[in-house]
């Protein structure tokens, strides 16, 4: 009997599970709504149930799970999978790995969110296999995730990879919500194209985001993309001030890392050239020759389904 | 009979080898000048031979010897010891590990020479055994090399740890080797911190080290750490700027790599408590709080010991 493996993506709102080959293809995807009551006490039964809910559905025995990875928000001991602290889903000090175990009898390992994602995209997605590897993801937040020699990078405390609170600006940054000040997450995520080109279609009565924010009290990012396309320039402004900063923390990190590819993911990444040819062209500027020339930038190709593959490819390599 | 690793470290105009026993110990070390005549033609013989004369002064037989690890300067490829280019060397495209191979009979692995002596610090030196490890050396540039999980990170073509190209001054920033500008090596290294004093006393007559500028013609960096003990003001000015932005790139690399150690080595770091207070001051500063509180940052206590150190615990993890 060929086994699956299960990969599970815990967000703030939404579960994703799926059921994925060993050789990393989605054969059954879902998901189930986050029951945060009583500080998250019923995610590993919710979880459990619908996993066997599932497998009756396709007329599976329970044999047929290898083992179950699985993403989740905060900070993490992955050696353990115990959660010291995930304020989004109320769980504190809390047995992760163990509690999953012993309600399913499989076997689980545990990672952060975004680490998972990029370990997906390595195995399946715009990485191509690729064993040293940059993932950012622009979404509310930027996150990240680091691939070394086709391992996840953890650091000495599990933070390695937090590349979103790295310090762009120095000195008069925008409030992050780390409590510092002048964070990447200020500048690229979709808040900060926000506030970016909010600020600057206020000097600027003449461009198409000034009547917009007029009209619907703000600007989102993804208007900001649809406005530079028509060459709208507070637009363009915008973008050009996002990536500047957003290549020059990428390039900075790449000449110490080297990395053979770098995601861009989250829902920023799907302005797609729009946005990509600008980065790439300042990750280009300031990053080494070598480095530049090893490093391929691409869009995440996997979306939604990253964390649950990575998911799986946890679940298989730590058999 | 208890085996010895050799270790080599190879340098524009010395050699160091020495013998090291297999928990790290120096037995004997010694230095040989590079001849770099005929584009390093010579180098091997010379290794070899002074292995075999010390050998002989030790009176030992050639079956003492377990290992070569060897550091070179240059684009190395690490998995067959390859040199594309070593500029001080004179070396282009040249088998440095089958030659050296061929001409000791022992087994030899190559890797850059930062990235050794950052492995002989986490074995022997201020990393003690931490296996996550940043080290940055500050000398006539600025180097590095960066331990994950105790190996070394080599990045998709050999270039992870090239810390001295972290730009820190994205625009206008001083000329730098690399034929980019405001690299941090600008600024850190003993020439960047040498520059940077005479701009600020030069406006500065006041100050100790305008005098010193006027009699010598120059200042040296170690003349700015001197007179920054006796509370000149130009010497503390250049230091807060050179530490702000070294601290800010360090704080910015270890937010993605989260090290348990930074070690701080290479000439500059001999200035001791009067860089390094102010250092982790701004380290501290701009790293996340679990980063910061995960990263402990001590000065290298190897010295020159580092790289033979470092190649032979090369020889010794790849036997």
């Amino acid at each position: 009997m060929e086994k699956w493996l299960v990969g599970v993506d815990l967000g703030g709102t939404t579960i994703k599970i799926a059921f994925v080959t060993l050789d990393g293809h989605i054969v059954e995807k879902w998901e189930i709504p986050t029951n945060i009551n009583e500080d998250g006490k019923h995610i590993v039964t919710d979880i459990t149930e619908s996993i066997h809910t599932k497998l009756n559905d396709l007329s599976e025995p329970k044999e047929k799970l290898e083992a179950i990875g699985m993403g989740a928000p905060g900070f993490i001991d992955m050696k353990t999978g115990f959660i010291y602290h995930a304020v989004n889903i109320g769980w504190r000090d809390y047995p992760l790995k163990e509690e999953l175990e012993k309600a399913t009898g499989l076997s689980v390992i545990v990672d952060n969110d975004a680490n998972i994602a990029a370990i997906g995209e390595m195995w399946r997605g715009a990485g191509d296999g690729e064993g040293n590897l940059l993932m950012v993801t622009l979404g509310t937040g930027v996150g990240g995730g680091i691939i070394v020699n086709g391992h996840i990078m953890h650091g000495t405390n599990g933070m390695a990879g937090e590349i979103g609170h790295i310090t762009a600006i120095p000195d008069g940054g925008a409030a992050c919500n780390c409590g510092r000040t002048g964070c990447i997450e200020t500048i690229a995520s979709a808040t900060g194209i926000s506030r970016i080109s909010k600020e600057k279609a206020l000097k600027d009565s003449s461009s198409s985001l000034y009547s917009l924010l007029q009209e619907n009290g703000e600007i989102k990012a993804k208007d900001v993309v649809a406005a530079a396309e028509k060459g709208d320039k507070v637009a363009i402004d915008t973008l050009d001030e996002v990536t500047f900063h957003l290549g020059l923390v990428i390039a900075n990190l790449a000449n110490s890392i080297n990395p053979g590819k770098i995601v861009i993911g989250g829902g920023v990444s799907k302005a797609g050239h729009t946005l990509m040819e600008r980065l790439e062209q300042k990750f280009k500027h300031f990053a080494l020759p070598r480095v530049a020339e090893g490093a391929e930038m691409k869009v995440a190709t996997l979306g939604n389904d990253a964390g649950v593959i990575g998911g799986a490819w946890l679940a298989k390599h730590n058999r």
